[in-house]
């Protein structure tokens, strides 16, 4: 299959192209580096180095033999678009070309219009050109459980059947988010969803919980392979953080009463979830909406658990409630399905001790490069 | 009450800079003159030359001795946004600063692509200029009906109670709209909706329908501060367009079955609307949502009403049923709630003889300028 991957630099982004490398697809990697960009205005690294794509690329050729053209470009410029489109003509695009971070989203106003307009102009533009260059491709929009908020009743997969009044009808399912960056993933939703309607485009909206984890078959044996791990508030996911904070000996750093619960994954099943879909596309004139997680947890589930890891390892971690800058139910009824990927074969790797601890000793190793002021920002939503 | 109007150059927009002046407020008016260079674009013109802003701004003054300071600028560019907001800090802003066509819309790439950037920039400036400026100012920003679509169950006025497996849940009315500019305007009530949640704002969000006829208690003596009078399928509103078309001897052009149903509204309603929403505002972390129409129509029903009317005046007004270039139900059931608005003491002025007579007579002094291609220009939605 012909793939194009767009966001291939990111923290997703780069294991699926080698995963999907792996299994044989002929690939296309595009990126504009923004995360980097993101990282340098606001002062954050991740923990140890990541080389460009065009290095990664290399590597990755001569330990695989797999050959994965790349391009640096702007996905939000049409020329560019355009070009990458109509040279490649893909059968499938895996879309990650997003700003992907909600505190980022909420920093200030150039920083929420920057989100705004890169991730509904990319879509769209991903939209037009699959109109336009290959209108039977299917699209995998990597979309967020974020969507849909923390509502008082069961979350569905991606619809809901509402009876009022004596009549039934059958919605997408009301979506409400906790951020701008969440937000603008409904916007993307219902931006695709206008679109499957109207020209009969091949859509799965991956609603995805947080990811944790670095390590996959492609790159356990060659750390150059890795990709980006961040530990601080604006770009670190929270297990991920929890983990380098253990290490570092900074309290976690729990929001409020820790109650929040979500939907979490490894980022092996990230890889095998995203592969599912593409050797299943969804049909013309589908939007098919899996919930892309594979256990629940609160906050204070996670931190128990580094807790836990980190004892046996002989580290004493702290755990301590500090002011929550995000507006979030913190205790809150979390109950959504997730039988989609399930029913289409995934095998989760589910979160346990060996997984901790191999996180927790590879982050020992960078120990060093930790910048503790990073960890703890108070990006505040207020 | 210090009021800002965004897109004050509209079909909308210029009678209520003149309604609420009228009724004593300290107006200033915006816009880009962004419609009038559509027309340009797409090569259509209203039925009668108005005058720019400036011109209608004196005329007005000169016959009512209120005085309108204007600015043109585009709302999508902060550094306009903030000189505005910063200078005038008003208590309430009316925003139809929107590209407001569906048919535009789904042009083509470029015209999406505007419609989008500009809908959605404007929205986000407005909110940050709120927050930055005026946190107390009132939002009163025009949606539209179309964001719900037609679904199976009755329309609620914009929350919708859900019981689902025993639980019970209130969500934002679950919306889906049939062109690229509705859509735009649900993406703008989900913005709305997150910032007035996060930052407390007060919104009122006007579900409107389409909008007929140009005569207000402020321009009935005066041609010269008459709105635009569009028909032609991309600017003008349906009825507006029967209107003319009978005028013209150009069959009515009634799309597929005629069966799609509509709250629709006298403009002289539109302008008491958003008189009464000023008049008692949003609280803080209000989001207030209300249906704007006063009575519902199938496209049948139009245009019937314009055939009867047309022989009494005289006229043989034919009907044509043409393919519809559209894509939306034909026959479906609608039944939306509208009580909002009445509650706050909106007395409707409902769609009788009289009021289509004057629109009728009106067309024939002008009916020289008519341009019959303008009139129906197929513009797909395939």
């Amino acid at each position: 299959m012909r793939i194009l991957i767009l966001g291939a630099d990111g923290y997703l982004g780069w294991p699926t192209v080698m995963h999907l490398t792996a299994k044989g697809h002929d690939v296309v990697a595009v990126d504009n580096y923004l995360r980097r960009k993101l990282f340098d205005e606001v002062g954050v690294e991740p923990l140890f180095k990541v080389a460009r794509i065009d290095e990664r690329c290399a590597i990755w050729e001569s330990v695989s033999g797999f050959r994965v053209p790349f391009f640096i470009g702007d996905l939000a410029e049409w020329e560019f678009v355009q070009k990458i489109f109509g040279e490649f003509k893909p059968d499938a695009i895996v879309h990650y070309a997003e700003q992907p971070s909600a505190p980022y989203s909420m920093l200030n106003r150039q920083a929420a219009t920057l989100t705004l307009r890169n991730n509904l102009l990319v879509t769209a533009n991903v939209i037009f050109a699959v109109r336009e260059f290959c209108p039977d491709a299917h699209i995998v929009k990597l979309g967020t459980m974020g969507e849909y908020g923390t509502p008082d009743i069961d979350i569905e997969e991606g619809w809901l059947d509402v009876e009022h009044k004596g009549r039934r009808h059958k919605f997408l399912y009301p979506r409400q988010a906790g951020s701008l960056y969440h937000t603008t993933k409904i916007m993307d939703t219902d931006l695709l969803w206008f679109y499957v309607r109207t020209w009969e485009l091949k859509v799965t909206d991956l609603m995805q919980g947080p990811v944790y984890g670095i390590f996959t078959d492609e790159n356990e044996n060659d750390d150059r392979l890795l990709p980006f791990l961040n530990y601080d508030e604006i770009f670190g996911t929270v297990l991920n953080r929890f983990v380098v904070q253990a290490v570092a000996g900074f309290p976690l750093t729990v929001f409020g009463k820790g109650g929040q619960t979500r939907g979490y994954l490894n980022i092996k099943d990230t890889l095998n979830c995203v592969e599912l879909s593409l050797g299943s596309p969804a049909g013309k004139g589908e939007l098919r909406i899996f919930n892309q997680f594979t256990e629940t947890f609160s906050v204070n589930d996670l931190a128990a658990k580094v807790k836990e890891t980190g004892k046996n390892l002989g580290l004493d971690v702290a755990i301590d409630h500090v002011e929550n800058p995000r507006l979030e139910a913190e205790d809150h009824y979390y109950n959504p399905r997730h039988t989609g990927l399930i029913e289409l074969g995934l095998k989760p790797h589910y979160l346990d001790e060996p997984t901790l601890i191999q996180m927790m000793e590879f982050a020992c190793k960078h120990k060093d490069n930790i910048k503790r002021d990073a960890i703890y920002q108070k990006v505040t939503w207020a």
